[in-house]
């Protein structure tokens, strides 16, 4: 027990075990937890809420940040505990639940959880679960490493559980801007002009009363899985750098760009890391999470300031970043994810988005979510927050699968996230489409010209001039032909 | 001629006619016309130009506020004036031309065709076309009836034609909110937090050396047509009300509701109209376009400010607006669009948007611009703006077409404009569909309970569960019958 890191006396004895801190859920009950990007999760007191979940009918509605690590999705999932979850998941098991219509699940724009909240367009939150690095003497909250909807969470919540996670060093104080719009849904202006601007506190402010539980752990975060480039990412990479060093020739960007978003995964990873080697320089960031690249880029020197929501690193990055907090804490900050994520300053910015693509088709709109058109994967996360208002929104994805026998660039998604309006540029490893200014005719030829694998080319040039002349329009399909090629891999395995 | 109402004398020896004035477009030239939902657009400098084209090769591209009056769209596409237009378009002639490809259209979010100019992402505009009230001693240009992309147009341009309209008072100064973010991309706040708000000047700055040519006019803008509410439309409208009044109750809501946007067209016009005999009071609108309904709000006392960037208003109403404009003056604003429909803005005041669909499906997806998945109708304009930052995302649409051989609620829509991540609330004449903390699965089941005409509802509903018996997964379908009821149409002239 470390009971220094509770400076608030008076709270001592709330403290129990993970086991005691779960008999506060009840059936029905809406759980508001922390835990964006696997960090700063929940890692007991969810747990116990599964175990109990194992004996007895105990259903709830859970809200998190983003994704939960430690496999808490997928014990909650097989325990049967989640009736409804929302924004975001990242689960094997929970998404298999989801798809089977088992778990009912909201896939949210990350910025927006907070709002809906406020709004009270969903329904009240009964108990917060959030993790802390300790309690101040005023009762409010240092995070960990995420801040996510803890903010909204502690503020709406009916009763409180803490976990202190006295693996996270009390020196990640300073590190957190806590800043929330004050009444909602009238708000004034967040005073935000630039990535590094601190507006808010370092402490989540908290009515101690509501404090019900505090539990002790000394448990690291799930570390994420890096995957390195290969010869496919490197390639998407080199695209994008060559796309933003011929900007800069332009005259439309200098070697500094603009602030930095990019998504988790090994495509945004590759691009990142493609950074250390280039003449650009005094990079910022203003994203959702702080990947290993980030901490590269930083330590290289090519990056000054980075500004998220989370730190997700691997193991031996976490080992690096919190030896060394007092190096980076004047150049990371983490934020709540309704700031991180708001469309305003993602426009006021003008930040540089890059995110994945699970398929985009001729005219540009792109599937972020769904296989096939009905299974979802993920969730849409925050890309629609920053493709939306981004200054460039990027997409990138591989041309084509590992077999080539699905190919990415199809004649329509079979799921939209993001329309035709709100994306600028898509790289494959094939090349890349610079689309700004361009009518979706236009869009379809060279969407198709540089992005297309070999093997898909001729027959996705056949299905728009065929569309051209059979239909003709604004957007020309042929409605009857436009998910054949997603049929076609359903009954034979292959797009071919 | 009317020299008074050029305050800079050194540019009277700028005044000429409209044909001389439009001998300063060239071939490949890029235009930048004022007019927004046909209030203050170039009434001869632009009709000028299609005469000229119509005897030499004289192709440009246009790019506007938003739609223009005065057959003007018309006139350009059948003089072949027109290689390439944006952001949004209503004209019968043009459309047909854009949908046969001849003319290249780029459907744009109205906030963002003035961030994509400002960041290079447009070819740089050659001349702007700005109709004004009159031209301040500085230079500086009062405008008309719309604000619109003028003040980026005036900013950005080589030359400038002015045309002055005569018809509109001079007294119209101070009905004008003159602001722009400084340096793109990098901005400071905007500092608006209620829709009454002023924070700028009341005159578009001009550099002075760039006027090229000044012409006066002394025509009316295009009358709006105005339906009047019908059967349907009325039922739209009630169901709506109730819902406001629901949520009024329910503590959600006061009975000023919440800055208010509508979308054009006669379900818009109807839903306005119908606050008139309701209980709510001291409305005020956010919105892009001040309509008849607006001002008969404001007369009945019901509305107290409206906020938007045009008045575009039936002949009646003009005359009772411009024989009256002390009486409205500090009760109505007019801004640049990406002012008024800025998605920072919107999310800040927590607008309720109400725009009309063409068609949605089962998961709440919308489609405002395509009919059959190919042909353009007129184009996203501001519902996306709106949609994605409102406090409540609601679209509106007739159940089913006239004849009832179109349901405008399918299995899935042609084309998606907005995500069911942006919608909230869906009305047709047969009921309302609350779609807020919902999953998928429960967005289906709500909508085809409370939406669906009573022809179709048995045929969705076993779409919806054939879906989810054969396919399942978050969002169940069958993606090779997801498009039949518009392929049937197409092919029967009826979706049944």
């Amino acid at each position: 027990m470390s009971y220094e890191r509770i400076k608030a006396e008076e709270l001592f004895d709330k403290v129990v075990n993970a086991e005691q801190a779960a008999q506060l859920f009840q059936h029905g009950m809406v759980v508001g937890a922390s835990g964006f990007t696997k960090a700063g999760d929940s890692k007991v007191v969810l747990d116990a809420l599964a175990k109990r979940a194992e004996k007895e009918e105990l259903k709830v509605t859970l809200m998190t940040g983003a994704s939960l690590g430690h496999d808490t999705d997928a014990k909650l999932t097989r325990a049967g505990a989640l009736a409804k979850r929302m924004p975001f998941q990242v689960d094997r098991i929970l998404r298999e639940a989801i798809n089977k219509g088992e778990v009912l699940f909201i896939d949210q724009h990350l910025s927006e959880s907070a709002e809906l909240l406020h709004n009270q367009c969903l329904p009240p939150v009964d108990i917060a679960v959030i993790e802390a690095a300790f309690i101040e003497r005023d009762g409010s909250v240092v995070p960990t490493t995420s801040v996510g909807n803890s903010v909204t969470f502690l503020s709406l919540a009916k009763k409180i559980i803490i976990e202190i996670n006295t693996k996270v060093p009390e020196s990640i104080y300073g590190l957190h801007d806590i800043f929330q719009p004050e009444n909602y849904p009238h708000r004034n202006v967040i005073p935000i002009v630039a990535p590094e601007n601190r507006i808010g506190r370092r402490s989540i402010p908290v009515d101690i009363n509501k404090i019900a539980a505090i539990v002790f752990t000394d448990i690291q975060d799930s570390p994420a899985d890096i995957a390195p480039p290969d010869a496919k990412t490197t390639a998407i990479a080199q695209h994008l750098l060559r796309f933003f060093e011929d900007e800069v020739k332009k005259g439309h960007l200098t070697d500094r760009l603009l602030p930095l978003q990019a998504g988790i995964g090994k495509v945004a990873n590759a691009v990142l890391s493609g950074f250390k080697d280039s003449n650009f320089y005094d990079l910022r960031m203003f994203s959702e999470v702080l990947q290993d690249s980030t901490f590269d880029l930083l330590d290289s020197g090519k990056m000054s300031f980075a500004s998220a929501s989370s730190i997700t690193v691997s193991s031996e990055c976490y080992d690096r970043v919190f030896s060394n907090l007092q190096r980076y804490k004047d150049r990371i900050v983490l934020r709540p994810q309704n700031i991180s994520n708001t469309p305003g300053l993602i426009r006021r910015l003008g930040v540089i988005a890059i995110n994945t693509a699970i398929e985009f088709d001729i005219y540009g709109n792109v599937n972020s979510t769904h296989i096939g058109g009905t299974n979802i994967m993920n969730g849409i996360g925050g890309s629609g927050d920053f493709a939306r208002n981004a200054y460039l929104s990027i997409f990138v994805a591989q041309a084509a699968s590992k077999d080539d026998n699905i190919s990415h660039v199809l004649p329509m998604v079979s799921h939209v996230d993001h329309t035709e309006h709100d994306v600028d540029i898509l790289v494959t490893d094939i090349g890349l489409a610079d689309l700004r200014g361009l009518a979706p005719r236009e869009r379809a030829q060279t969407i198709i010209d540089n992005c297309v694998h070999p093997d898909y080319r001729e027959a996705l040039q056949s299905y728009f001039d065929r569309a051209q002349a059979l239909r003709g329009g604004h957007t020309p399909h042929i409605l009857e032909e436009a998910f054949s090629w997603h049929t076609r891999f359903r009954e034979t395995g292959s797009m071919k």
